[in-house]
C-alpha cells in the first residue's frame, strides 16, 4: 500500500472518534469492571515493562477506532519506511536513523556510501576501546594519574537526554559495581554554569566530552573556551583532557586540540542522540561499555515492539493514539510526567525537550498550516514528591492534566526502612497506586472543598526495577510514541526551524544592529 | 468600605474585559511605539529589579480596566486584611502569615496570645544564635569535630523553596566569602533517594535537619527513620545530629531525641514556608544568619510595594492581574517560568508548587462551584537551556504559553570569557533579550516551516544581579502574585484538600484493605 501523508482532520477515522463517547472513569474504573479493565488494558513492553491504560478514557469501541486511525494514518508503514531510510525529515531533506544506533530493524541502510548501522556501531566500538583504556589507565592525564571524572559539554539534546540517563543508573552502578567515573554537565552560557562546575570538578583528573554536532553550537564552543581557560589555568594542557562528539564534516573532527573524536550525523536529530555517541561517550564512560550496550539492548528491543501494527501489542503506538485522542477529541492541553523514582528526576525534562521541540509545530510537513492542535505541553517531576507540590491542581483544578506514571516494583539500590509495618518502597508503590485511583473515580464529598469529581486520566508503565535495559525501553518508547503522533498530526517532527529567529536576533543585539524595541531591551541590559 | 468576596465573574470589570482588543504584539512592539513601550511599561521591585510588561497583550486601555478589576474585587483591601491578621484561610479557619516572617506590614497581629511577628523573630534569632555556634565549632559532632554539611529532610514546602533559594545562592556564596556549610536534601519516601544523598555525604559532620509541621509527614519520618539508621550503623548518636523544624504542637518538638527545635505554626503553609524557620535553618546554616536576614530585607521591601493600590506602582498585583487577563480572556492555559540564570534552575518547580498548590481549585472560598478557569499549568527551565529543548513548541506550536522571563546584568560568580567580541553574560542577556522579541513580533516567511507568527506575550524581571535581596524579593513577588490572583478567582489560596485523598487510599493499600481496580494495581506492583 503507497503511503498517504494527509492531515490528521482529512481521516475519517478522526471524525468517528469525535463521536464516540469517552469511557467514564468514574464508572468503568469502580467494582469488578475496573479491576478486569487492569488485566486487560495491559501491553507487553521490553525489559518485562508493562504500559497499563486501564484509567484512561477509552473503551473497547474507541479502541477500535484508534486501531482505525493507526491503519487510515499508514503508521506502521510510515515507521518502516523511517527505518528502512526513506527521507522522512523532509524540511532538511534528510533521513531519521536513530533507531540504526540500537539495532537494525529493517533493510540496510546505505547513505553516504555508508552503511549506516555499521557506522554507528563503529563508533561505538571506538568509544568502547576508548572508554577501556581510559578505565584502565593507558590513557590518563599528563602525570600519567587515571581521570576520575568525565565532564559533558552541550546544551539540549547533548545534555538533556545524556544527563538524565547518567542519573538514572549513577546509584544503580554504584551498588552493582558498575560505576567508574563521575560525570558532571556543563550546558548553559550563562558563566555561572561552567564556573560553578569548574569549581567542583579535580580538573587535573577530568576528561572533558564537547559535543555538538555542527561544531558552531554558540553555547559550547563559549564553554569549551571557558574550559579551555580553566585548564591553562591550572598549568594542564587542554588536548589532553578533551574529546569531541560531532559529526565528521565539522571543525571539530580531526582537529588536533581533541585526545579524539568520534562521531554522529545529520540523521539523528540531537533529541534523539542518547542512543548515539552523544550519550554513549559520556555513559561509556561513567559506567563502561557493558552498560551503555545493556542500555542499547533494551532500547533494541523496544522498537522491535513498536514495528507491530496491532496497536493492543505495540504500547508505543497505543500511548501514541491515546494521546492525539485526549489532545484532539478530549481537548486537553498537556501532560505530566511522573516516574515514581528519584532516579528519573531529569527524566521528564528529557521529555519535555523529546515532544516539545518534535511536535510543537503548527505547519504539516508540506509547510500547510493544520487546522488542529498539536503536541501539548510537556512537565513532570518525580512522584512522590509532586504530591506535595502542583497535585493540587490534578486533583481539583478546572483543566483536566492527563498523567503519564512510571513505577518499578523495586528500588534500585536495595536499601531501605520498615516502619509502620513497610519499606519506603512498598509506600511509594502504594501511593501510585493509590493517585491512579484518585484520579479516575474521584470521590464525593459533602464539603465540596473535598470533593474530587475525578475522571481523570492516567496511565502507567510498570517494570520491576530501574535497570539499563529498563531505561533504554522506556527511552525507545517515548521515542516512538513522539514519531506516531507527528504521523498522525502529519508533521515533520524531526526539524526545529522555531528555534532559528532567537539566535538570529541575539547575534545582532551582540552586533549592536538593533533598533526599536530590541535595542531597548538590549539597553535595558547595557549590553 | 467593607470588603466584598464575590467571583470572578460576577464582577463588572470582568465583562469589560473581555470586550477589549487585546493589543497585537507584532503591531505594538514594532518600531519607536516599540521601544517607547519598553521605558514606559516598567514597574520598579525591590532590589533595584524592574518588571518589564511591554511584552504583554495589554495595552492603556486595558491597564485602566485591570486598575477597575483590581478596585473592584478590593485587592489591595484583602491584602491588607490579610497582613493584619483576618482569618483567611476559611477553609483551614487560620491566619495567612507569611509576610510576617519579614517584616511588620500593618498592625501587630496577637494570636493564640502570642504576638506573632515577635514569634517569627524569635525563631530566627534561635536560628540564628543555633547556626553560630555550630559555624564557630561550640556545637560540635561527637568528636568535638566541626559539622560540615547540612541535610535537609522534609517534603513539598519543606523541600521545593528552600532547595531552590539554596541552588540560587551558593555559588554567590561561595565566591563572596559567605559559604559556611554544604546543604543536602532528601526528600521522596522512595528509598534510593534517602541512600542516594547518605552515601555521598560524610554522616559523621552532618546535621541533618528534620522538617514538618505537622510532625506526622510520612514520607519525613520515613526519612528521619532511614538517617537514624545510617547514624546508628557508623556508630554515631542520632541525637547529636538532628534538629527539627516544627511547630509547637507536633509530636517533634521538646523531643529529647534532637539537638534543638525550631518553630512554624498553622499560619505559614509549607508553599510560602522559605521566608520562616523552613527555609531559616538550612539557609542559615549554609550562608550564615546575615545571608539569611538579607534574603528577608528583600522579600519585606517587596512585599511594601504589594500594598499599593495603583496597580502600575505596584508589580505584583499588576503581573497578577495580566496572568488573569490572559488565563480567562484570552484562555491560555499554562506559563512557563524562564529565568536566565543557571542558579536558579529549580526556581519555576518551586513555583510550580506554589501556583499550582495555591490556586488549582475549582470551587471558591465558600466551597461554590465556579464557573470559569483558574490557576494554569506552570513549568520552566534556565534560559538558553530552553531554547535549545521546548522553545520550538512556544515559538510555533499551535497553543500560545505566556511567558516569564528572569535576567541579570551581571553574573553572580565574575568568571567568564571572550570569545567572538562578548563575555557569556553579555550573550546569555542578548538571548533573552532576542527571545522577548522573537516572540513578540515573529517574523513572516515565503518558507511557512520558518514563519513565525509572534504575537505570543511574554514579561521580563530585570535585575543587577543574583543578590540575597534580589532572590527575597523575587520569591515575594511571586508569592504575592498568587496570592492575588487567588483573590480575582475568589479562591482560598491556602488550603490543599486536593492532596488527601491519595494519602487515604495509599494507607489503604499498605493496610491491604482495597478491592477492585485499587487491589489490581496493588497486586500489579506485588505489595
Amino acid at each position: 500500500m503507497a503511503i498517504k501523508w494527509i492531515n490528521y482532520d482529512k481521516l475519517d477515522a478522526s471524525a468517528k472518534l469525535a463521536s464516540d463517547t469517552p469511557a467514564d472513569l468514574t464508572k468503568v474504573m469502580a467494582g469488578a469492571e475496573g479491576a478486569e479493565r487492569v488485566a486487560k488494558y495491559s501491553s507487553k513492553m521490553a525489559a518485562g515493562m508493562a504500559f497499563n491504560y486501564a484509567a484512561k478514557n477509552v473503551d473497547d469501541a474507541i479502541l477500535k477506532d484508534l486501531q482505525k486511525l493507526a491503519d487510515e494514518a499508514c503508521l506502521a508503514e510510515k515507521f518502516e519506511a523511517l527505518y528502512n531510510g526513506e527521507v522522512i525529515n523532509t524540511g532538511e531533506k534528510r533521513l531519521v536513523l536513530h533507531h540504526l544506533t540500537r539495532g537494525q530493524l529493517g533493510n540496510k541502510v546505505e547513505c553516504d556510501g555508508t552503511d549506516k548501522r555499521a557506522f554507528y556501531v563503529e563508533q561505538q566500538e571506538r568509544i568502547a576501546a576508548f572508554a577501556n583504556k581510559v578505565h584502565s589507565g593507558e590513557i590518563a592525564n599528563e602525570k600519567g594519574e587515571k581521570f576520575t571524572t568525565a565532564v559533558q559539554i552541550g546544551i539540549g539534546g547533548s545534555d538533556l537526554g545524556p544527563r538524565a540517563m547518567y542519573l538514572a543508573l549513577e546509584n544503580w552502578a554504584k551498588v552493582n559495581g558498575f560505576f567508574k567515573m563521575q560525570a558532571q554537565f556543563i550546558s548553559n552560557v550563562d558563566p555561572d554554569d561552567a564556573a560553578g562546575v569548574l569549581a567542583n570538578v579535580d580538573v587535573a583528573h577530568s576528561i572533558f566530552i564537547l559535543v555538538s554536532k555542527s561544531g558552531t553550537t554558540l553555547e559550547t564552543l563559549t564553554n569549551e573556551a571557558f574550559v579551555k581557560d580553566a585548564l591553562k589555568k591550572a598549568g594542564l594542557d587542554p588536548a589532553k583532557h578533551m574529546i569531541a562528539v560531532t559529526s565528521e564534516t565539522s571543525p571539530l573532527a580531526g582537529n588536533s586540540d581533541y585526545l579524539g573524536a568520534f562521531f554522529m550525523d545529520d540523521y539523528i536529530g540531537g533529541r534523539y542522540s542518547s542512543t548515539s555517541a552523544v550519550g554513549g561517550a559520556v555513559l561509556s564512560l561513567a559506567f563502561g561499555p557493558e552498560i551503555f550496550a545493556r542500555f542499547l539492548n533494551g532500547a533494541a528491543e523496544e522498537d522491535k515492539i513498536a514495528t507491530g501494527k496491532d496497536i493492543l501489542s505495540n504500547p508505543d503506538l497505543l500511548d501514541a493514539l491515546i494521546g492525539v485522542y485526549e489532545r484532539n477529541v478530549l481537548g486537553y492541553g498537556s501532560t505530566a510526567v511522573l516516574p515514581y523514582s528519584q532516579a528519573m528526576s531529569r527524566f521528564p525534562a528529557h521529555l519535555q525537550q523529546l515532544d516539545m521541540e518534535s511536535n510543537g509545530k503548527s505547519v504539516n510537513r508540506f509547510g500547510e498550516p493544520v487546522d488542529y492542535v498539536t503536541g501539548p505541553v510537556i512537565f513532570g517531576e518525580p512522584g512522590t514528591n509532586g504530591q506535595h507540590s502542583f497535585y493540587q491542581l490534578l486533583h481539583q483544578g478546572t483543566d483536566i492534566i492527563p498523567l503519564q506514571f512510571i513505577g518499578f516494583k523495586e528500588s534500585q539500590q536495595g536499601v531501605d526502612v520498615d516502619i509502620q509495618g513497610s519499606t519506603s518502597q512498598k509506600k511509594l508503590c502504594a501511593n501510585v497506586a493509590a493517585q491512579i485511583m484518585a484520579f479516575a473515580c474521584g470521590k464525593s464529598d459533602e464539603n465540596s472543598n473535598k470533593n474530587f469529581a475525578g475522571n481523570r486520566p492516567s496511565s502507567i508503565i510498570i517494570g520491576e526495577k530501574l535497570t539499563p535495559e529498563a531505561l533504554g525501553a522506556l527511552l525507545a518508547h517515548f521515542e516512538n510514541k513522539v514519531m506516531f503522533q507527528g504521523f498522525v498530526w502529519n508533521l515533520n517532527s524531526f526539524d526545529q526551524e522555531g528555534v532559528q529567529l532567537g539566535k538570529v536576533l541575539a547575534k545582532k543585539v551582540l552586533a549592536h544592529e538593533t533598533d526599536g524595541a530590541l535595542k531597548a531591551y538590549s539597553d535595558l541590559f547595557e549590553i
